[in-house]
């Protein structure tokens, strides 16, 4: 069963072909669920449930460890994801697996989906600044391992008016827009206010005292002005590319 | 010039044929932008640039206030929707346009957007407990507003887990899914793990003390484990709606 | 002696003509400096000392104290503002000062200063949304009061970003900009990056949860990209404008 | 006297038998209540009033002092726990306590309570994510130095729910269970609403910007809609199993 | 199928006679699982997950809902606990059902749950100041309705120490205790090194400005020196009660 | 096209011999309006939209890119600052432009515009202690650079009163005042009680622990009893200067 | 026994005449220590631990309860103060007691302690603003019902500095002073710099948004760069009376 | 003139024999005010103002600055006080006045005021766990330098109240206490309910999470239901020791 047999599934289940407890067994019989990996256990199941395999966070984990769960998941015919990866954990990831992408300012290692023809939507990912360009590639990379066709453009900070204004074609017609910004984050607002497609708003921890390691940005965007922004939590450039991902996808799938 | 014509507009301007300030131009040209009612200003031009019309926000506008919006939204070919809507203001408004839908509940009225055939993707609206429901019919209406097909689910709290699991075939394969939750906040959390559609998060205000006016499951709601949650502010069931609506729309669109 | 006085005793002071136990013993001799009105002190010192006088806060007050207030300062030959000014208040002051000036969105009562000829600089007024009018009134009136010629631009926040654009006419040879915003308050980095003159910010408490009675704008306002832009308390019309006063008087006074 | 005379004691002075002052003079007397070691003072007479001897907060202190306490608590026939405790302190305790039990990734060292038959009640401690095993395993070994049967289940977050769903047999009728969660921290809730004994949370600081050193998931605990969820301080993994202890020491004693 | 047929289901599911879907369904088919009351949903089943019977949040209901959940739940031969109740509410309650016992002071009407014989455990609810009692008073009834002998002890705050000294018999020797306190909050902390049972800390609101409605107490309850108190939510005297019942419980039932 | 021909501009558009369109193209046509400097980009156009040209943030930059940067501006004619500079930028700077001026206590570096005669006003920097002193040399820099003619005057905190009275001649007359204080925060609400002149207050981050990191001032600050008081961001000397220097600048200008 | 032979006893317990038991029962000998007034405690013996009686707090007390504890007291030889008292309480205690004496600015309601000959200790009240008063009036007449000399000095705030340095005489030579003030909260650091004595800080609920119901002074008063000044609640000129009180009183017993 | 004139010169101020400009002219006149050293500004004068020398924050100053100060303090008659002192600064000041005091457990180093006979009162130094010594060794040595006989009385914190009581004759008859506390900061309350000086409550910040560096016991300080207790700075062991010393003074001065 693969994850195009769930809609006939729900069906079955809504009009009284499965019980409930039938719909849950059909669901654990075709998944193996868990991989254990060095004490730690990898959902294998998430993409049935999610649509996308789970995905690492690096931070404090072996280049081994790191290794083990991208077998795992390659041996469950899946795609691998790594964020706050290290240099050592790249090392060894793409010394096994030569396909496997690492950008060192992202902090990500991804091993692709399969991808035969075409891509999931268009995303582009605008920053405020240029120290918000991590956060920004990590969103990049994420929403790139989604399959989405990325867009990143950078430095177009509301200080500098007329720079947005004069690349608005460069994102006005995408599936989905990631802003990522600091200080006082009114750029998601700004450029909400634009385009009418949804807006993600990453607040970073970019700023001086009152910025409160991202607190302030984070308040600007959840007040905005503007209807089509919502926001993700501070400097998580994951969140914003996976959410955004998710959105483009849709136009793809139907 | 309609909504429609923006892509080939765009095209022009990345190809060189139309410099930037003759794409503002010409996007001026098309659009009558602003109409001003009783010294408030009708942004008309909203619909060119995000797709929809201006929503009004009620409270604290007399109901002839409210009728006048009204009335320049529908001379510019325009639908309409007011949020914290009086009940004054809706006898007003309902007298004048019998097709206008008023929610008491929800403190709306719409009038709708045109839309001959099909709808605009699918959607659920789910709430935790009881005392969440002003806020969800908000969303609901809100995207009912916009075209979509608007499922509401309510009282399926994580303290009531088994509620949530064997409902889930109500949800597993919309569009996009609203969740609206006081207290801890947890659901979003949870339906995201379930499911693999974006999940906009609407946090309220609904609690005890330590609850802190919403800040509580706002909070949660950032820090989600779930990877496909997004959040808006606090009671912001429009919002919700809102950007829900816009996902939704994608896979129409398309 | 007047306020003109002054740099001359400085500079004696400076020279060594005059210690600074003369120096202040001249301040006391030339001025009344309190007066006690129905047991509160106006200070009547403060014209020498800050270039304007004493300010009422109306809230909590009578009208006859009001009255009194004005009476005192009159008679020392000073003009007189009272903000947060009741209906009550404005009636028996202006039947007694048919020259005041009450202003009933910005809670104002007025009466000018000496101003022979010229004006005192030019301030423009920004607001976000209607909601922000009040608080823009007070500005308006303040800077009015010190013999500023102040332009109010109503309705130009971001999520209509072509409105400011094409009014930047309006303000962009000011000599000082005050902008009130609520929401997420990114309209004075917005207007801060267009122009290049002193953007005092004024945060309103306009807003659903997260906005936090204000804060959210001002922490915004604090951290904005734009250099030129500085902050006062929340919903402080008065202070914004009359800080942009202070500034616009500059030109005149050299 | 120990501490199973209390009862006694408590019923003379309730039946007038013995004032407060007489009941106080015999605590004293059959208590040695602190040791002095090495400037610090050890409460000898925890035992009585709260039924476990005082735990030793290891951070900062000597391998030597914390050597000296043990053997203090030794000579009073009291059991000894130490928390954060460094290898350096477990090197020389073991090696003059080889019955004590050393615990690297929680930084505990323990020496057991006598417990000649039968356990003092069963506990589970439920992990979130992988990131939480240190809070937990300082939670098992305080629960396992009282005496209690203690399960450790890892791994159960609700990103992936069926992992919670498939494993509640495994912690249904325990006496108490302790659940220890960063991010968001809903999985205390969703696990109280699972099951009829009462749930210990124990908030983590692991998260990215907004989850605030633990406050987002301390905040989420404290509001859970499940009623069964008591909390304790961020991080507290000792609170968090003592606390659980003391209550599963109930069925045992009764 | 009845509460105590629980521990050998899941004995049935770990010996692998019952697979966990078979679990679920045998769950289900013994339990009515949902009632609908007029729009809102009562949880039936949570005697079985939970041990108790749903709890009503009075608050914005009307008294006939409230009446018909009493019913429903009578029906379902459940007892019944509102809290926030109102006056109005407990009329008509009382008139259709007598054995329904209302307290004015906690705002809550209950009716029992079947209990022959003996009681579930004692508690002492302690307050350290009057203005307390009224979230003490919740505690007691909901203890009270739990099967609990309780003795609330009231006015014992540290500012008068003697008091709870010369009381230390009234609490000394209970299956819990629970303190009610505001302003500082240190009552919970002094109790708890006195006695050797779990502490339940309820933090209200009473207090001046820096009290930050409940927080100060909250804070300070939650980084007690005293191991074995744990907290709930601000003025949540419902859950200070509960979680003391369920620790209670266990004595009995063992 | 210099920065003196927009007000002619201006006035086109105002009376209609200009479109906003034709405005724009106006502006676009006589600058370059962004160099690309290893990856980041210059905005080379706000001298005209904003007076003075862009100011280089130097953390994290190497000294490579600040040459790079001061390279571009210099062929544009456009003067350099640079804020939080490294030892190592300022020895290559200094090395290639020997004009510049680099002080290490400000952490600064900058090269200045040009300023045949006269100065652009008179300003005054104030600290309360002695640790304030690096936030106040960057004022100092800053608007040294904009052409200022700047007084440093230190150490006059409140503890030592009669210090602030014996010198307010040195800043009695002053264009404008830069306040520096942590700790309270009170020197900036008590010189504005001695002077005529806009005061900048700059909040930073020194002191003990309820300080928390310039909150205390800062909101000190902003609630300051004196009229002629507005804020900056915590340890933003930058910000203040600039501020101060735009206001300052205003006098000569006219 | 009286106050007086406190040092005695304690001198018999410090030489070994008296065990602890002893000292505590000669204490509780002497000494009704509660009075139950309708259901409220009395704690009488707050004289001998603490040198004066309760202090009853009157908000939510009927007149009746408070005339009770009025007559308890004097039945006890002790004086009686009520703080937040309602005119009506005021009403009953004074036809009862013709010597209570009742603030209805301060809202308290006092009857004196005995004091046949001089004062105890001068204090002087200070406040910033006119809003501050009815604080300040609860601290002038806790202090002189504590039977010390108390001078009120109102309207001083920074903003007219010289107002306070030509008043300095009447406070420069106190036992205590102390210092009410919102807004910034900067006068008692600017008192405290020119005098020798103790400063208690009182901030005061009174400002615009960002003073936060008075956090914004207290955060400041705790900063104070004055050593010699301490900080009690937000607006609890009880508080700060009693405190002064308290050290006044030094003066006179030695 | 010393400190004992200043009443004299107050009285005939007051009498009318001196203005205000020649009363300050005297205190200039015979005070040098202040000392430059390596560009800091000492106050010389603060002896006069506030009766006892500038005390010098030691923290980033050379170890030769620090000697300097001290001599110019010397010069003048004065005594000196470091706090937060290097033992590098410890060993100049120590080999050049051998009278010198070093702490380093306290990070202090004093040398001594004149003391000729008899001490400036009594004061006690309490501590609730050992964490918080360095920051009582500071309230010790500052309070001890200012001619106070202090007693230091460790680990009596309210986990183990039996200690408490039965020191309290080490206590009871001072002319003040001070209170250090971090954890849940409930010592304060709990001293201030037994004896009737005033007592100073010093947060440390010690502890967990929640304990939010020091604003826990902060807040729970402020909110003391023992009206006898005022609040410092967090960890400010100085002003704790100063305040308190300036109350003991009194005792004696009178």
């Amino acid at each position: 069963m693969n994850h195009n047999d769930l809609p006939a599934l729900l069906e079955q289940w809504r009009s009284g072909q499965l019980t409930v407890a039938d719909f849950d067994a059909a669901m654990r019989e075709h998944y193996a669920t868990t991989a254990v990996v060095d004490g730690a256990l990898i959902d294998l199941d998430r993409v049935r449930r999610c649509g996308f395999p789970e995905v690492v966070y690096g931070a404090g984990k072996s280049p081994d460890q790191v290794l083990q769960i991208f077998m795992a998941q390659e041996q469950a015919g899946q795609a691998s994801l790594v964020t706050r990866a290290t240099n050592e954990q790249a090392d060894v990831i793409t010394s096994r697996f030569p396909d496997a992408v690492h950008n060192a300012v992202a902090r990500t290692i991804r091993r692709g989906l399969a991808q035969p023809s075409g891509s999931s939507g268009r995303i582009a990912v605008l920053t405020a600044g240029s120290t918000d360009r991590p956060v920004a590639e990590e969103a990049v990379e994420t929403a790139r391992w989604m399959g989405c066709d990325v867009r990143l453009i950078t430095d177009v900070g509301v200080a500098g008016p007329q720079r947005l204004i004069d690349r608005r074609h460069e994102f006005a017609d995408m599936d989905a827009v990631v802003v990522v910004a600091g200080m006082e984050g009114a750029l998601p607002s700004v450029v909400g206010g634009w385009i009418d497609c949804p807006v993600v708003g990453v607040p970073t921890s970019v700023g001086y005292g009152a910025q409160l390691q991202g607190l302030a940005p984070l308040l600007s965007m959840l007040n905005s002005c503007a209807a089509n922004v919502c926001v993700v939590n501070i400097d998580s450039g994951f969140k914003g590319g996976y959410f955004a991902g998710l959105i483009a996808r849709r136009r793809v799938s139907s």
